[in-house]
C-alpha cells in the first residue's frame, strides 16, 4: 500500500500560519490538510501512513513558538518525511513541488560622516560625504549585470548536475511576460534563467535613507547614511559566514567595522567607519538557513509520480523556491527529507491587498493531498 | 574724502532677513547697518556717500520680492557698490571680508525598478534593484577623494593667480582642529586647502530614500530610489550647463533620462530610467548664481586698507564663500562690484538651537560700518 513513499510510516504535515482567517490566498493551501483526511474517511479509506499535522500560528512573526518547541517535544516530531504545505502553484497553475527554498540573514549598513550634518555650502568640497561614501561601498559590492563582487559570495555553490539543469530549463516560466507584467527591459545575470538565478544565493539592498530628500530636503552634508539589507541564503551558504564575507570586503575597502556608532577617538582615528547590525538592531545576526532535498532522492521521485498520476501531466519541479520557509532547523535535527507541496494560485495577492484564493485550487488541493497520503 | 572708496558716490547696503528676532546670531550684523549711521551723527559726521539700506525680509524663504524688485525699482538701485552684510567673521575672530559666495543649484535623481516593490526572495537575482543601480550611477560622479567625475565639472574654473593663491593660503585655517571639531579623519581632495575647495563647485548628496530601513525594513526589491544633490557653484559655473552636464553623465552610464515617471512603454523600451527634477519638484531647475568680485578690484583694495586702519590688523581675505547668497542678480543687472562685510561670532549656531550674537561683535560691527561709511 506505501510503496511509493517508501514504507514510510510517519508524515509530518506543516500547515503553516493558520490564524489569519482575512488571508485567504497565502493560507487556503493549509485548509487542505485536514478536509483531505477527511475526504479519505469519507470515501472508505484510510491515509497510508501516520499523519501528524503541525499548525504554526506565527509564521509571518518569525515562528519562535514553533522553533522553541523543537527540542521539547522532539519525541513528537519525528517522522520519515515532512511535508511544507506552503506557497502558490508555479505562475502557470501546473501542479507543482519545491523541494527547497532559500533562507535569509538581515544586516544594516550605517556609514558615519561629520558628528553632526553641515551646511553643504561651508564645507562641500571638503567635509567628506557619508552618503557617496555608502554609494561607493554598495556599488562596489556589485557589477553591472548584479552579480555580487563580495570575495567568495557564490563559492559554496555546487554546480549543477546536467539532469539538474534538465529539470530547471523544463520549469516553464515566461520572463518576457514576467518582466512586462513587472515593467522591467533588464534582468539581473546570475544563472542563466530565473530558476538558475534562485539556486545563488543573493545581495538585496531592502532600503535607503540618509537625511532628507524633496519638499523636506536641507543642503546639509549627512552625518550617516544607512541601507539596509537582505541576503537570500541558499542550502550551502552559512549566514555567519556569508555575514563575514559582507564584513571583510567592507574592510577591504578602507573601513574600520564597528558594531556601535564611533566615539570620538575613533572618529579621530579612521578615515572610513561603518557600523554593522543585524536587520532588527542588534549586533547578533540570527539568520534563517535554506532547506533542499534533492531532485533525485527516492522521496522527490515518487512525490513527482504522485502527482502525474493524479493530474495526469509531470508537475513542475522547482529545485529552490526563492523565498524563505523555516523548516532547515527540522531538516537539520532530525535529518528527514523536506519537500513542499504548494497548491494555491500564483495570483492570490500573497500578503498584498485584495489576496484571494480560487475554489478551484482549494478543492485540488484536497485531492492532492489525499492522494499523497493515501499512496 | 572719499578716495579710498574710489570717489563712489552712492553705496547699497544689503542687510539681510531682518524679520526674525529670535535669530540673532544670523541677524545681528543687520543691527549694526543703522546704528553706524547713527553713530556718525551722534560724533557729528556723516557718510562720505549716499547711501541706500535695503532689507530684505525673505532670505531664508528665497528673497522672491526682493528678486523681482530688481526691475521695477531698478533707478532706486544704481549704485557704485554694493556692500552686503551677512555670515559670520573668520572663526579665528579676525576681521574679515568675502569677495564672492557660492550659488547652488539643487535636482533630485529618481532611479526606477519594478513597476511595484517585490518579494526579494522571489525576484532577488533576477529583477533588478533600482538602489543599487542608484549606488552605481551616484558613485560614478565622484573618486576616492571626492572628486567629481562628472566630464567639465570643473573645466569652467580658471586656474588661480599666484596673488590669489598667497592670499588664501594666508587665511588662518586650522584643518587639524576643524577636523577634530567635526569628528572626521579625512577630507576631500578638492584644492589644496578649504579655501581652494570652496573656489570650486560642489556635488553633494543632501538625501536618500529607497523603502524602508530598520525595524520597518521589508524585504523587498524596491520599486524606486532618490538622491537628492545640491550643485553649490561659483562665478564661472553656469547653474543650467552643470545641470546639462550632470544629466549628460547619466546617459553616458546608459540611462533614458525623463522629467516625469515612465509609463508602461517606455518601462518596456529602456533598461535604465532615471528622472531628473528640481529640487523643489518641478522640471526647471532655478539656481543662484555665485558672484565675486577680483580680489585686486580698486574696491576690494580699498575696503581692505579701511579695515586694516580701523582694526590695526590685516583683515582675512575669503575669496569665495562656501554658502550661497542672492547677490549674481544685482551684479549682473546693475554691473557694480559687490562685497561682503561679515561681522558676527563664528560660533553663533547660525540656523540652529542656541543662535547667538556676542555683544563684542555688535559693537565692533557698528564701528566698522561707520568706518565704511566715513571714509
Amino acid at each position: 500500500m506505501t510503496p511509493l513513499l517508501l514504507a514510510a510510516t510517519s508524515v509530518l504535515l506543516v500547515t503553516l500560519d493558520t490564524t489569519r482567517a482575512d488571508h485567504l490566498g497565502c493560507y487556503g493551501d493549509r485548509r487542505a490538510a485536514t478536509p483531505a483526511i477527511d475526504a479519505l474517511a469519507a470515501s472508505g479509506q484510510r491515509p497510508a501512513h501516520n499523519v501528524r499535522v503541525l499548525l504554526d500560528g506565527e509564521e509571518e512573526a518569525g515562528s519562535r513558538g514553533l522553533l522553541s518547541s523543537l527540542k521539547k517535544y522532539q519525541e513528537k516530531y519525528r517522522a520519515d518525511m515532512m511535508l511544507v504545505l506552503d506557497g502558490p502553484l508555479h505562475s502557470s497553475g501546473k501542479p507543482t513541488l519545491a523541494f527547497g527554498a532559500r533562507g535569509i540573514v538581515t544586516l544594516d549598513i550605517t556609514v558615519f560622516g561629520p558628528k553632526f550634518a553641515l551646511h553643504s555650502g561651508h564645507y562641500g568640497n571638503w567635509a567628506p560625504n557619508p552618503a557617496m561614501d555608502l554609494m561607493q561601498l554598495m556599488a562596489s559590492m556589485k557589477d553591472e549585470n548584479g552579480r555580487v563582487t563580495v570575495e567568495g559570495f557564490y563559492d559554496d555553490v555546487p554546480a549543477f548536475t546536467a539532469e539538474e539543469k534538465r529539470i530547471m530549463a523544463s520549469v516553464p516560466d515566461n520572463p518576457k511576460e514576467l518582466m512586462q507584467f513587472l515593467g522591467i527591459a533588464r534582468t539581473d545575470k546570475v544563472g542563466g534563467s530565473l530558476q538558475e538565478a534562485l539556486q545563488y544565493p543573493s545581495l538585496n539592498i531592502r532600503g535607503l535613507r540618509s537625511a532628507y530628500i524633496g519638499a523636506e530636503a536641507r543642503t546639509v552634508i549627512p552625518e550617516s547614511a544607512i541601507a539596509s539589507i537582505d541576503i537570500r541564503l541558499v542550502k550551502e551558504t552559512d549566514p555567519d559566514r556569508m555575514i563575514r564575507r559582507v564584513r571583510d570586503h567592507i574592510r577591504k575597502q578602507g573601513y574600520q567595522v564597528v558594531d556601535k556608532p564611533p566615539d570620538d577617538a575613533m572618529r579621530a582615528k579612521y578615515p572610513r567607519i561603518a557600523m554593522l547590525s543585524s536587520g532588527s538592531g542588534g549586533a547578533t545576526f540570527t539568520g534563517t538557513k535554506a532547506y533542499r532535498t534533492e531532485m533525485n532522492h527516492p522521496l522527490s521521485i515518487a512525490l513527482t509520480n504522485i502527482i502525474q498520476r493524479t493530474w495526469n501531466e509531470p508537475p513542475v519541479r522547482i529545485r529552490t523556491m526563492g523565498g524563505t520557509v523555516p523548516m532547515a532547523p527540522f531538516a537539520e535535527m532530525f535529518g528527514f527529507p523536506v519537500i513542499s507541496i504548494p497548491v494555491v494560485n500564483f495570483d492570490n495577492n500573497q500578503h498584498s491587498e485584495n489576496e484571494n484564493l480560487r475554489l478551484e485550487n482549494l478543492w485540488k488541493a484536497i485531492v492532492t493531498f489525499a492522494d499523497v497520503l493515501r499512496m
